[in-house]
């Protein structure tokens, strides 16, 4: 096991009806607040309504940054920033999914640094500083609730880049499964994929005497199994709702990665897809997942992939380790298919292949190198290629 | 699942070396210290004088409390208190194991309160302010390093009791697998006993809608299986000592218990034992568990225990269920033997049954008519008598 630091101090409210400890965690930072959010699904669902009766009944003076994209853009979190900084913003308030949080987060560092917050993708050490974050989830996904980073889109350069910082990880996140009832069947799936990926990033490789956060991560994923599928067929299903949120932040808060820390590999390849063709993420991770599977599957890796299918697959232990394997990433496919997810990236709208090996360079050029099973931009190309 | 707020901000240095860490944490609250340890193991090997030469060139003034008992006594408590009050203490810290922490967290309230701590033993609600406590872990077993809690004995009384008070949360805890290295192997054996039982204490129950927690703690299970029985042959397996270190830490400090919280049951009925016979707390916990597992088994329990046994002991599916349960009730207590810890009542010195009705009478003080599957006296006494 290598030796970590672990410090991931979010004060988590989860349950039915949490958002009652709003207006009471943004008071202990102060009364001016950035109301961040996202395309206006949070006003059709009454959760603007009820935020904003509640800041107010608090005292709380709300500036509002809504619109905020899917991918989202640098351009809104210059926006953001500047709000912050004409209307003295004392506390980011993200209402949303991970694009929203992510943006808010963005906004919280550029609010307090001189230049343009595109700086502080390029480099996270320029983070020296941030307003507080305050989150309200309404998306199992993206982990961003509890954690220090955010994913930010530069189209004007087809780039999607990480910011991160400590500062960055929110003081205060509510968690309510019910505000993911209304999440479309496709986000819901699309959000169980990427997930799934998360544990997949960490689970697939190999380091010295880490045995507790692989059997962790064999949990996680049997959950998302379990419930995502049930998300899926019944929105309102609370139990499988909140299991699913509750392993989206577990999966990436940094506590299965401690000690156990690696080179990711499929956001590697798929935050290019998204920066050129502005796809779903998670659907993106769903075509990219088993293609890199197959493509990784051998001696160093066969072993790995067999734990997992009977881990999380139930497959019989007594059964040859390459025949495990493969079963298990077929059924990883034919679940992200029954999730009602695109198997290709023809069904993913992308219906040219001459953008792959750019894609691909940008893609080694996060590191792929340094995977486990170390990826080249021809390997890249082929992954292209086969999940055309 | 239920509603939890979850908040556990301790930080965490886990891994070789990362002592180095100890004067910077300790200077963040301070530059006077009460050092707490236990019976002396520290001075043998060496970790003493590492912490002592680290503090003082650091500026820190140390004042000592050694001797700590494996059950801590209030009368330690005391005098801690006492000592911290007259040489103006800043900081409390621990160095040792679950006992040595517990020492100080209630020392570190006990300082801070106008009266006899066993007060705050007595009413949680009277802790209202405690000393920061910072911990040097060398024992893995109670995850004290981790929580709020804290459990005290008061021998004059046959009392042993927690404090909780999220004040008691140590701020940083230093977490380093070669110090159990000379933990000898019927600690090492008894700490993976306890470990094991704080998760078979959440594990056992229904909860509604609680998937992901069931499937988690079988990982920590697992763990504790594998790693506690590789650490008891070989002391200086330092992947084996880190798992175990790890799961520890991570089966009480809340995270298992958001959202699956319930009464307990072993541990209510281990501490009247060691209040009595003052035995190590583990051992009781090895010896009162499989009765109790056998005790409780029964319609509304078969399933949770044949879901343990294919999940922990990889029993095959297809089974009958009560077979998977009694099997995996005697792995259980198997696996206790083969750690080398007592199987019965008489094996931990316990050669009378005279306390078996006031011990019942205690242990069911503590809620047991709550648990999932209620204990009543004569149920207490049932098992203490086939436990015998």
């Amino acid at each position: 096991m290598q030796n970590f630091r672990y410090y991931v101090p979010t004060e988590i409210y989860f349950g039915r009806g949490q958002i009652c400890h709003l207006t009471d965690a943004i008071r202990r930072f102060g009364s001016r607040v950035l109301l961040v959010y996202g395309g206006g699904s949070i006003r059709k669902t009454g959760l603007y309504d009820v935020v904003l009766s509640q800041l107010r009944a608090g005292g709380v003076t709300v500036t509002e940054l809504p619109g905020v994209d899917p991918n989202p853009r640098i351009e809104t979190v210059r926006q953001g920033a500047a709000l912050c900084r004409r209307h003295d913003i004392q506390v980011v308030l993200a209402v949303g999914g991970g694009s929203v949080i992510d943006c808010s987060k963005a906004v919280a560092a550029g609010a307090r640094y001189d230049g343009d917050p595109w700086d502080l993708v390029l480099d996270h050490a320029k983070v020296r500083d941030a307003l507080p974050v305050v989150s309200v989830l309404t998306i199992a996904a993206t982990g961003s609730e509890m954690n220090g980073f955010a994913v930010i889109s530069n189209l004007a350069v087809y780039a999607k880049q990480s910011i991160f910082s400590p500062l960055l990880v929110p003081k205060v996140s509510i968690l309510d499964p019910e505000y993911t009832f209304t999440v479309p069947a496709y986000h819901t799936a699309a959000g169980t994929a990427d997930i799934m990926s998360h544990l997949f990033e960490l689970y697939f490789k190999k380091v010295e005497g880490a045995y507790l956060q692989p059997r962790l991560i064999e949990g996680l994923l049997k959950t998302c199994v379990h419930c995502g599928a049930k998300a899926v067929q019944t929105p309102d299903d609370y139990g499988a709702r909140a299991n699913l949120m509750w392993a989206s932040t577990w999966a990436i808060n940094g506590f299965l990665a401690a000690g156990f820390a690696g080179t990711w590999s499929c956001h590697a390849m798929e935050h290019p897809l998204s920066a050129y063709y502005d796809v779903a993420h998670g659907a993106g991770l769903a075509v990219i997942t088993p293609v890199w599977m197959r493509h990784i599957l051998g001696e160093k890796t066969v072993d790995l992939f067999a734990a997992y299918g009977r881990a999380v697959w139930d497959l019989p232990p007594e059964a040859d380790p390459y025949d495990t394997a493969r079963r298990a990433i077929d059924k990883t496919a034919a679940y992200f298919a029954q999730l009602g997810l695109p198997g290709t990236l023809r069904a993913l709208g992308i219906s040219e292949k001459d953008k792959f090996e750019e894609m691909a360079v940008k893609a080694v050029g996060r590191g792929l190198g340094t995977c486990y099973v170390p990826l080249h931009v021809r390997d890249v190309v082929d992954i292209h290629e086969a999940a055309y």
